[in-house]
């Protein structure tokens, strides 16, 4: 069985029709709009104003290795591993950026017998939302420019101009560019350069809006550029923000598809996990939540980066209450962080013993800074030995969280019975006392700092004179009451990617802030982060084809 | 009636579930891939084995004013003409651009009471074709920078390559730019821009292509740049054509939607009329050829480029027969040829007269270069007289060609009728000796020539030393079988845009050529032709929104 790759998996897999899977959570007639056979929009008043009832889990993981540990695949497993045992559930997802799957990564739907199908669409194009926000962020950078070529009446600052164009591709070649050459009918010559698109605020702003009226509002409130005395200038300014929300109007719709094992799946958004809050959209959470009992989501990254930004940021602006948290690991990975290779080859049952320590921090922010039940889940691979996998449950056990093995990849559901089993006793349990990293009235870097000392284990923040600059105009702006958007290194819980396990006695160094004013944060930049990723030597691209009937091969 | 906006009589219109429009031609089951309620995708497999049944009317029209002389409003007018005198009629068009959207023009889906719909899905994002051609436009480009970054096997001469990025924008910063900037992590510096992606060579392919693997094997001839030594680099060599068509497999099916009054339209597709050929695609036309008794399809701009790349490219790489020409015109448009403002006021008889040879040169063009039976159709307005359309009758009436009034704009199908007969009868008459303006096997530069000479009715070609030159050496590489493909304005029949009527003694000036050896034709260039264009003082992005339920205003 483990011999097929994903998508010869997925190909033969046999699917439902899209409308037994709404069925499901009770969407039926006009509240789904089929986009072919297997996948659909759910219209927003199909749940708008149907009440909470399901519970909501978090999945979340220690610091990855660049392979990473497997969150979506224990999400998709989990998620079946519920259904198996007769609840109600949806899996809410992000949904896959063309850019990995044409560089290294491959798609993003799971793998193994935990995915979510038909994943060759959700890997390419989907239902268009990606390309609905990279239009709408480009229209929105055409009129800037054109506003400023037809006379400059707000006065912009060209070399201020915060906002950039945006292509869902990995292209370093358009990172950093200069544009409006040509003489004077082609523009005004200024520095520029592209954003992928997940990591356009537009993407933001669409996955935490709770409404297209939200979303209109939102983009208005976007900062385009400043003028030349410093005043920030907005979409708004521009009168953008409608023709924006004509393009989002469909976006803005949840996607619902299926796993291999035909749970209702709600695919939605994706933002960039470091320079954005990094999980699906708001309004796919809501709806699962009100159409299901149990809902699992995932945030990206590690415990520090998405589960942080998915309580501070989401549930905040949301006003979501999470009742149980999966935190993913690998024996793999904590062999990593206890200084074996990269792959974890040659480590030994010592340096697991040294990689504990990162998923022990991150067990105690879930329990004590966020104060919310807990459960390890053990991404078990076949060359996983017993004595590994019961010295990380005695670790665990000393916390008194438990620690469960998950086999969804090679086992779908199946595998995942045990982590559901734990989940419903949790939830059941309901020792949750949660509560927010940091109150929206801390200063803009205070709470910068409580994060480096609370969550990161760190002795506090330290700003670069821009950024504390910038931090005092934002709070003059009256910015001060947002939550911040840490972009830091996913590899460690410090800001320098060497630094694996728990690291102690680091300061974490912000050299500069950006506001989003629309998605409704700080973005705080702690070294170099890359917005526009690039092409590796041999692109996936080049092994993906398509034959005479249309059957998509080679895309993982 | 006339007091409502498009918009409005296009959101109060009643429209079928698109798969009734589907049975309308047979079209069940596994045939349509839904989006939403009203608009559909054609699975290729419904309609490849099926012989040709159709007769096909190809609407066109005199040399255009800058407001455009109604074809498309004409060519939905007479498919619901036709369909309201029983025939099985399908009406194939080109998709809108977001470009004119946001710009200037507004829409493109007819108008009054000859439009399809739902009109505002067709005109934002639609099915997402345009964004898969973007998309696969800017994988080639990103995959060719790489290859460069990486290593420059394949020897790209940077300050030769041919290949731009797209984005379906009017956005005019984007036309010239410095790309590759910010050290050697960032890329190759090199100069660039971007097309708007109608303009892409993608476009072109997709609408060229008559099955998924020609679609294939076209983006792979497609050329990107030379080497260093001269020699054409592919998409092929780059091995990018197998993830392309991946990223096109949707976009490849024709979309199904309906006219107000519920005639199946396909609209698929939409080319540059001016680098590229400027019809809806070849697979969308034979669809209709194959499914129903009359397809009625429009080529973009004035006779003299729009049906004349119709003929010579579109019907030549399909081998597809037109049985009827339909040429639209205004009172209003003749008036200006003669010499009138540019809206016709106070034009009098007189200009309409000096106006006539412009709509008798088409006329001449159609029956005696193509030898194909054409009727006039005159989009009526309030205003016009009727002495005015009696001296129009006349005169075409000279050259054995029937008038027909078209009030389709007002009156929709019921308007069209007339017009309907007409083509009915021509194409019972069957008086048609299709043929080619050129042959294959004409070098380059006489097929340009024998174009200027016969369908523009100039004296010849003129060639720049750099036009003779790239001539010279697409002949070496084994381009010159090739049809040409004019770029060239559309406000006149020679190109120089003021000369109106029916300019004579004058020569056509080509600047430069350039091989799309994937579309299969050579592209001419007579003077400056913008392939990304503008925005305007006052974009009409402005004054479109949506409210809180997703319903969009202002969008004409």
């Amino acid at each position: 069985m483990g011999m097929r790759s994903d998508i010869e998996i997925a190909q033969s897999a046999k699917l439902l029709p899209i409308e037994e899977i709404g069925a499901k959570l009770g969407l039926t007639g006009d509240a789904l709009e089929t986009y072919g056979k297997y996948k659909a929009k759910i219209d927003l008043a199909a749940f708008r104003d149907k009440p909470v009832r399901g519970k909501l889990i978090l999945v979340t993981a220690i610091n990855p290795t660049p392979a990473g540990e497997g969150k979506t695949t224990t999400s998709v497993g989990l998620a079946d591993g519920l259904s198996r045992l007769g609840k109600r559930t949806v899996l809410t997802l992000r949904e896959p950026s063309l850019g990995p799957v044409f560089g290294i990564k491959g798609g993003a739907a799971g793998g193994g017998f935990a995915q979510v199908v038909p994943m060759e669409d959700i890997n390419l194009h989907f239902t268009g939302d990606f390309h609905a926000v990279g239009a709408a962020n480009n229209l929105l950078a055409a009129l800037m420019d054109n506003h400023i070529q037809q006379g400059n009446e707000l006065d912009f600052d060209v070399r201020r101009i915060t906002w950039k164009r945006c292509m869902d591709m990995n292209d370093r070649q358009l990172r950093s560019i200069v544009c409006g050459l040509g003489g004077r009918v082609n523009g005004v010559p200024r520095e520029d350069g592209f954003d992928i698109t997940v990591a356009s605020e537009v993407m933001a702003v669409l996955c935490l809006a709770d409404s297209i009226a939200d979303l209109r509002e939102r983009l208005g409130r976007m900062v385009v550029g400043y003028s030349r005395e410093d005043r920030p200038i907005t979409a708004g300014d521009l009168r953008a923000e409608g023709a924006m929300a004509a393009l989002l109007r469909d976006a803005v719709k949840p996607n619902l598809v299926q796993t291999l094992e035909h749970t209702p799946a709600i695919i939605h958004g994706g933002p960039f996990a470091n320079i954005a809050h990094g999980c699906n959209s708001v309004l796919a959470t809501t709806a699962g939540l009100k159409l299901a009992d149990f809902v699992v989501t995932e945030a990206g990254f590690g415990a520090d980066l998405g589960a942080e930004k998915f309580l501070d940021i989401k549930c905040r602006s949301a006003g979501l209450h999470p009742d149980a948290v999966v935190i993913v690991t690998t024996v793999r990975a904590l062999k990593h962080h206890g200084g074996a290779a990269n792959d974890g080859s040659g480590g030994e049952t010592d340096s697991l013993e040294r990689g504990m320590p990162n998923l022990l921090k991150h067990i105690e922010n879930i329990r004590n800074v966020f104060r919310l039940p807990a459960v390890v889940a053990v991404n078990r691979f076949l060359t996983d030995r017993e004595e590994e996998i019961e010295l990380i449950s005695r670790r665990c056990g000393e916390q008194g969280v438990r620690v469960v093995s998950s086999r969804v990849w090679e086992q779908g559901g199946e595998g995942g019975t045990e982590l559901a089993r734990e989940v419903l006793r949790m939830i059941e349990e309901g020792r949750n006392g949660f509560r927010f990293a940091y109150e929206d009235d801390l200063p803009l870097r205070k709470k910068i700092d409580t994060l480096v000392r609370e969550v990161y284990g760190g002795e506090g923040a330290e700003f670069s004179p821009q950024a504390r600059k910038e931090l005092r105009q934002l709070e003059e702006l009256g910015y001060g009451k947002l939550p911040v958007c840490m972009a830091k290194t996913q590899y460690s819980l410090s800001d320098d990617a060497k630094q694996l396990g728990r690291p102690k006695d680091f300061t974490v160094f912000v050299s500069r802030v950006k506001v989003a004013a629309g998605a409704g944060f700080v973005v705080v930049y702690t070294g170099e982060i890359v917005t526009m990723p690039g092409l590796p030597k041999v692109p996936s691209a080049v092994k993906i084809d398509v034959d005479a009937d249309g059957v998509i091969r080679g895309l993982f």
